[in-house]
């Protein structure tokens, strides 16, 4: 378990890469002029919003146990986060979750309209895509079809997309535990284990690194969304900065719903436990990442 | 100017394209059970509904040039026809172009909802860069990583999703032609421009050939858009199994409201002719490219 200064050194690594995500993202989506410059508008308004920068930070931190470029590890990371930032605001849209308040700001569609919405995803989406084909990102050409191949898997139908599709489908609100473990693995599992693997594939780690790496971001990413559930179950709208009890209103299974609040936090506090445990064969070299597992535990937004 | 022979030997060879296309998209977009199954039968419904193949046809024929692989360039083509019907997915949504109707058939919005529809663009998206950074499409990485950063460019706030910005913002009503080119150089001649360079890219040509054929797919892009506002504004919606008259209808600037039915006839000749003149470096191995030209002249859908 990470110490009292594992914590404390986390926060500030965390918030000096969230900026410097931040940086990288604003020099990428660089505005331009004239009518095409709305959607790159929309673009910057929903990447430079902030947001705890997670994904980012964990491609950066497993990147850092194979001592890998930090520069090339950061324009990786900065992909990742245009495909986090494209599926906030095509999940937000009137037909999919409808959502007014993310970050504490009105969503894409609010505060431009919903075709131009719908326009920023796909460029953010694209855009990710096109920052990870960049040398910038690697000189080897094979470790950047490598992270393309990846990064895809994670967010296409057989990720992301997919996970999303289960959560609006029917029988959603009828999901077992399984059914809604396997929902948040697509939705939300997918992407972190992704930015955990994308260190290894940069780093090119040996079977068994990647391994572990997986793992930890399986356990990690089922923690965080557990944590999600009973932040969404237990704060206000003020204090998450959207929406709250939006899943309980409509009858959708959630852990909370499944396990309590008490077997949901237990459940949670195993998982964090466990993904702890695969970090074992990095040594100290991984104690921020075990520390990000406490932090997910413990984060009150 | 291609002959009678080049033309009807043409349209064998882009029916059998057109073929091979769709079984290769058949295959890469295997249907799968359970909640998730749903979006990938919308993305099939999508990409499976035919279509001319266009794009992918200018892909093969501007490979074979070079003599690439056809396993190669058929891959390739796969990618950009998905990327193509994602397009056509978005463009039709209600909050974009309202559209029921699209290759005679209900358009996925309809035939679905609307959630399903943005999530089957959005894996269409995805799966086509999957696709690319596959060994499939060419071993060498430094190809795939290529022709990666080549399509996301064309399709994204750069090309594709810039130009379908311009066609629905505030200004497009009155655009000029100097306007209107420029939007459709974005919103079609980008994507149909990188058809033809990745025959260059996955062929290795040198400089000089890969201009030619970046001048022709700019050409015939722009001869290909002329045609469509004739035939959007000439045919039925039994002829082109899409609605017709709508950009006249909502008194958006098009090429025959600005230059006549005559003129814009004139001009996408003019254009076709100067878009064969650049394959002359090429000289008889690119007589289907030139009946492709003379093709988009002379189609009817």
């Amino acid at each position: 378990m990470p110490s009292g200064d594992a914590a404390s050194q986390l926060s500030s690594v965390l918030a000096r890469r969230a900026e410097a995500v931040t940086r990288r993202l604003d020099a990428l989506l660089a505005p331009v002029g004239g009518p095409r410059g709305r959607v790159v508008e929309a673009m910057r308004y929903s990447a430079l919003a902030g947001g705890k920068r997670l994904r980012p930070f964990l491609v950066m931190e497993s990147a850092s146990l194979f001592d890998v470029d930090p520069e090339h590890a950061l324009h990786c990371a900065a992909a990742v986060e245009m495909i986090h930032c494209y599926s906030l605001i095509h999940d937000d849209l009137p037909a999919m979750d409808d959502s007014d308040l993310r970050r504490g700001r009105a969503t894409a569609h609010k505060e431009f309209d919903e075709a131009t919405a719908i326009l920023a995803g796909d460029g953010l989406l694209t855009e990710a895509f096109a920052v990870l084909a960049s040398p910038r990102c690697h000189p080897d050409p094979s470790i950047r079809s490598d992270l393309i191949a990846g990064l895809a898997q994670a967010s296409g139908a057989a990720g992301m997309v997919g996970g999303q599709m289960i959560d609006i489908a029917p029988g959603r609100d009828a999901l077992d535990l399984a059914g809604i473990t396997n929902l948040q693995a697509l939705k939300t599992g997918a992407l972190i284990t992704f930015a955990c693997e994308a260190g290894a594939i940069l780093g090119r780690a040996d079977d068994k690194a990647g391994r572990a790496l997986r793992l930890y971001a399986r356990d990690l990413g089922l923690a965080f969304q557990i944590v999600d559930d009973l932040l969404d179950s237990q704060s206000t709208p003020e204090e998450l900065g959207k929406p709250t009890g939006q899943d309980e209103a409509a009858g959708k299974a959630t852990f909370v719903g499944l396990l309590g609040v008490e077997g949901a936090r237990a459940k949670a506090r195993t998982l964090v436990e466990e993904a702890c445990g695969h970090l074992a064969i990095f040594s100290q070299k991984a104690m921020l990442l075990e520390a990000t597992a406490q932090f997910v535990l413990e984060r009150r937004t």
